[in-house]
């Protein structure tokens, strides 16, 4: 059975040029600097000893264990990452280095199955000792996610041995029967990982553990209130002090079913919600279901910036409450929209229902990519939506740094970007019996077997500068299935058209959808044009700190000004509401974006005098702006930056 | 000399019914309840301990000391309150308590002149160990303070003898002769005391030691580097990470006559401004009147709220850079507001230039008193202009208190508010040679002797509500003086007029001071009506905060939308540019208060919908907002508050 759906997962070929640079980014910089950084090759980096650490656990070396609790998974993410690359773009040498390290993990690995280089050289008495902190289940979840991926990458059982055995003897530790230990996660992301174990695998033991992880989480009394009564203060203790604040902190305040509002550590939380959506597809659970919908509703109506940055607030890296979203102090983790990425496909597999893929494709092209610049070399951790640098200087603002930094000590971020754009293709399809679904109209090349039938995808595009696209379907031989390609949300105004048969969209549309059911043969082509004028787009009257201002979408991208553009004081651009914006593609600025520019006013400040307060109007001056993506701002001189700009009537 | 000067010091019978109000809170209760905090006598308040470390000091009781480094000086600042308040209104029984305070003192001072509690009972080997961080000079200079004030209401010099022994010891300690220590306070406040014991007493030695202090600053080697290399961290190394913010946190960081800057704690660095206007004022030293105007400038043109708070970083409560002025994060500590006060008005005894008198006007009704309830009974530290009470559980707005809180444990502000109002009379005059001038409109009545004549002044007014002025000029007998009263900043249309003659302003207004220069005779009345419509202020377009908003101000008066006048989400009104102000006063409300109603534009939250994000303007519908004088915030229910609104055209 496992084999059976490892099979299907089909292997797209990304021909996209908006995705390939960054997969070229991944695949030619971000992980052969990595592989150096976990290697402590890399002058003036922190030191990592992730791989130290593992030759000692291996007893290949000699040594202490260093870094944080969970070091390992800076390597998971690497080999994950690593996997997805060798599926695109084979390289022997690379596949070579991470046999090594495969090598390494199995020598590494404890008789018993268990896997940890920290509990392993350092407290080995501490094992499962504080769930809340050790994040001993998450690095293994990165493991077993990441031999899941390198199974299907090279096909080799190894790693996936490996993490099986391990998987097991957690299966031996954990679940409710008695003797066991009836405790979860502290940082949630093994739920997610034992569904795509159960997965490549067909073992049901996998999803049942991952199940008990999800059912027994926030149950009284806590067991993390519990375990901390027996411990010390762990490592994150800072960001929960009182066991309330700490349970909401890492989702265990209540059961997941009857939480309706996000809260904690974001990451944390889209994972849960991913293995939540995960588990109610595999069990058609009903409650599960219920209750992963009214947290997406949450999430996405009350607590998302417009560019799927989610968990506004730094304390504690977390959701705030509904319509908190300031732009200046927004936390906005890059991780936590990959997470959202993460949750939201799973969220489509559940219900073919266009909001998921257009959150989806938001924090594609904005919250997510923002956290890299476009040579991949430096990051954001916090993706604010208005900076101003020597505001960052404030005590309330520190979190917030006006340009991006280098690769970190504690690195989630960048390899959680490396694995999410190396995986890219697996965004774009979904396939239910004989439907396929296309969610994203990235460029690709996709061979799927419907019915039995081979047949060749290939979408043509040149997203998410223009609208217009071309899917071709080429059958094997002729074949009775459906295609459904996702009408977007940003979308107002859409042309459909098989071969030269115009389609009215009204008739096949279903949440988003449109429906084409017909007998495809060899040379069938979809043509869609989706109608990409600029929008502007405005808040709900609930978030305070866009009330009068406006923000400038195109497609799927989110705009923003910068000062390099505009001069400093962004703040005293107004938009007036009838202004004319023009889009222009610009191949040579950053890579190739789509620029906007427009008309507006803006306040003289070399007319005002020295007065800090006056009775007067501020004169306006007619003005010129231009805005470019969200996603690739402070890749030129470092300055003010703006996705909210004021608006004029 | 001194007792001449001290002679001089008029009591002006405070009338007003805007400042009567709180001065009756102080004398009932403010002092009152102060007097049982200090004695430890006040129900679930945190422990003072203030009077039982002088009885132990004292000898007359058995204990350890309790309390900051810097507890006395919360006495210091009872018993100037007191002395004010004695002055206007004689209280034997609170003469009696005070007497005994001072009889404790005397005791507790030790034999070489030196009082402080802390140092005599805790650690007496640590004396003037610490300047930076110990307050010892500090709480000197709020006994100093105290002790002039005390002279001058009951004319009794026991208190004064007492400080004037003290001032003597630190005058043997500090100077720049060898042997002696070179240092000079952590926190300045003993300077501008100095200046008060030399004019009470004539002793010059004591504005000499002023003087040194305030030369000595800031010089290399820095006094309080050295100090530290010898010391452990203090109480106060939180504020200061290194030493170069050390030297700016508390305005050491070069010789006083070279900043051009406000930097570091607002409080320090207005005490010692007020300190260097007095010196100035006394010395005529010119390359401190520069040094004075040009840090006058910097703080009013590019650091002060319109509020008049100053220090608008929480992060060692202090200035920030020019134009750093958020409305949600603003600290403007009532302290600092104060301290500004102080020093406005020694700038106009440098000059009779009405931009002091505005400002210290503009703190005396907004940015001071807002730091207490209309019952005297809770306090502002923080003092923002924007409040969304459900923000403040954030990290980042963990300073700003959305609703004012019970006297402190550290009880800064409360009792600088006590003292401020308690002798708010001495801040409506001055006199130079034969010219009185008029710098508030504050009801009153002064006896004041020019040209050995002695002639009676009487303000009539309803200020700030109300722009007509009367004010009568009754000598003994018919006698040659000048007149000088202030023309507001604020106020653009005022007639004035003595007795029936009609006097063209123009020419008689010399840097915003009218000079009426004639033989006066009993019955003279001089009669100013300045025009008080409500203004429409904006904001420097520097300050970002405030691009696209409007203030409004009447007379002197800074006015703030609350939620309990106009609903919560008050950033969803947007008050057009031609809209018609209307200003009304209410007697039964907050204390009788001016509020200015107005039609505005509201977001209607109610029509939007559910999307969090959408590209259509939301709908607006007209409303009516009334506006509350920004001081009178937060005495009904708490809620959100905003004194920059949005604007429209």
């Amino acid at each position: 059975m496992g084999e059976i759906k490892a099979k299907k997962q089909t292997r797209v070929n990304v021909t996209d040029s908006f995705w390939r640079k960054y997969m070229k980014i991944v695949r030619d910089e971000m992980i052969p600097f990595q592989w150096e950084a976990l290697n402590d090759r890399v002058p003036d980096a922190p030191l990592s000893h992730a791989m130290k650490n593992f030759k000692i656990a291996a007893g290949e070396e000699q040594g202490e264990f260093y870094g944080m609790v969970f070091q390992d998974s800076d390597v998971a993410k690497w080999l994950e990452a690593v996997a997805y690359t060798l599926e695109t773009d084979p390289n022997p040498e690379l596949e070579k280095i991470a046999d090594g390290v495969i090598d390494l993990l199995e020598k590494a690995q404890q008789e018993d199955g268990y896997l940890n280089t920290y509990f392993t050289i350092k407290e080995p008495e501490k094992r499962w000792a504080s769930l809340r902190d050790n994040h001993e289940l998450y690095c293994a979840g990165h493991f077993i996610e990441a031999a899941v991926a390198y199974y299907h990458a090279t096909g080799k059982r190894k790693f996936l041995d490996i993490m099986c055995r391990f998987a097991d003897y957690i299966d031996s530790v954990f679940g409710k029967e008695d003797g066991k230990l009836h405790g979860y996660p502290g940082h949630q992301e093994i739920e997610l990982a034992l569904v795509k174990l159960y997965q490549a695998t067909g073992e049901e033991r996998y999803l049942n553990l991952s199940r008990y992880f999800i059912d027994e989480r926030g149950k009284e009394p806590n067991y993390f209130v519990v375990e901390r009564e027996k411990n010390k203060a762990g490592v994150f203790e800072q960001f929960y002090p009182g066991h309330e604040k700490m349970k909401k902190y890492n989702q265990s305040h209540k059961p997941v079913r009857e939480q309706t509002e996000a809260v904690g550590h974001a990451v944390r939380a889209v994972y849960m919600y991913a293995a939540m959506a995960d588990l109610a597809y595999h069990t058609g659970d009903e409650s599960l279901i219920k209750a992963c919908y009214t947290l997406w509703k949450n999430v996405v109506q009350k607590q998302m910036y417009i560019t799927a940055g989610i968990g506004s607030n730094v304390d504690g890296e977390s959701f705030s409450f509904d319509y908190d979203l300031p732009n200046d102090l927004a936390y906005s983790e890059t991780c936590a929209s990959i997470g959202l990425v993460f949750w939201a496909k799973r969220m489509l597999e559940l219900e073919a229902d266009a909001q998921f893929a257009d959150v989806m494709e938001r924090a594609l092209y904005n919250g997510t990519i923002s956290g890299m610049d476009l040579d991949g070399k430096r990051f954001f951790y916090v993706n604010p939506l208005e900076v101003s640098p020597k505001k960052c200087e404030r005590r309330e603002k520190q979190h917030v740094k006006p340009v991006r930094q280098k690769w970190f000590g504690c690195a989630c971020c960048p390899p959680n970007l490396a694995r999410l754009i190396a995986s890219i293709g697996r965004y774009i399809y979904s396939q239910k019996e004989d439907t396929v679904f296309v969610h994203l109209y990235i460029a690709n090349e996709n061979e799927v077997e419907i019915n039995g039938n081979r047949t060749q995808f290939r979408l043509k595009a040149n997203y998410p500068w223009d609208g217009d696209i071309e899917f071709s379907v080429d059958p094997e031989t002729e074949s009775q299935f459906t295609v459904a390609l996702r009408l977007p949300g940003w979308c107002r105004n859409a042309t459909l058209a098989v071969n030269d048969e115009r389609i009215d969209l009204k008739t096949v549309n279903q949440k988003g959808y449109l429906y084409i059911h017909r007998k495809w043969k060899k040379g069938d082509r979809i043509y869609l044009r989706f109608a990409m004028p600029v929008e502007r787009i405005k808040a709900h009257p609930n978030v305070k700190e866009n009330a009068g201002k406006v923000a400038l979408q195109r497609g799927p991208v989110v705009y923003c000004l910068e000062e390099q553009d505009n001069g400093a004081n962004l703040h005293n651009i107004f938009i007036p509401r009838n202004a004319k914006l023009q889009a222009i593609h610009q191949p040579d600025l950053l890579n190739g974006v789509t620029v906007i520019t427009g008309q507006a006013e803006r306040i003289d400040e070399s007319t005002w005098g020295h007065e800090l307060y006056k009775a007067q109007e501020p004169k306006m001056v007619p003005t010129t702006f231009t805005a470019i993506p969200y996603y690739s701002w402070c890749n030129r001189q470092p300055g003010e930056m703006i996705v909210w700009v004021n608006e004029t009537k």
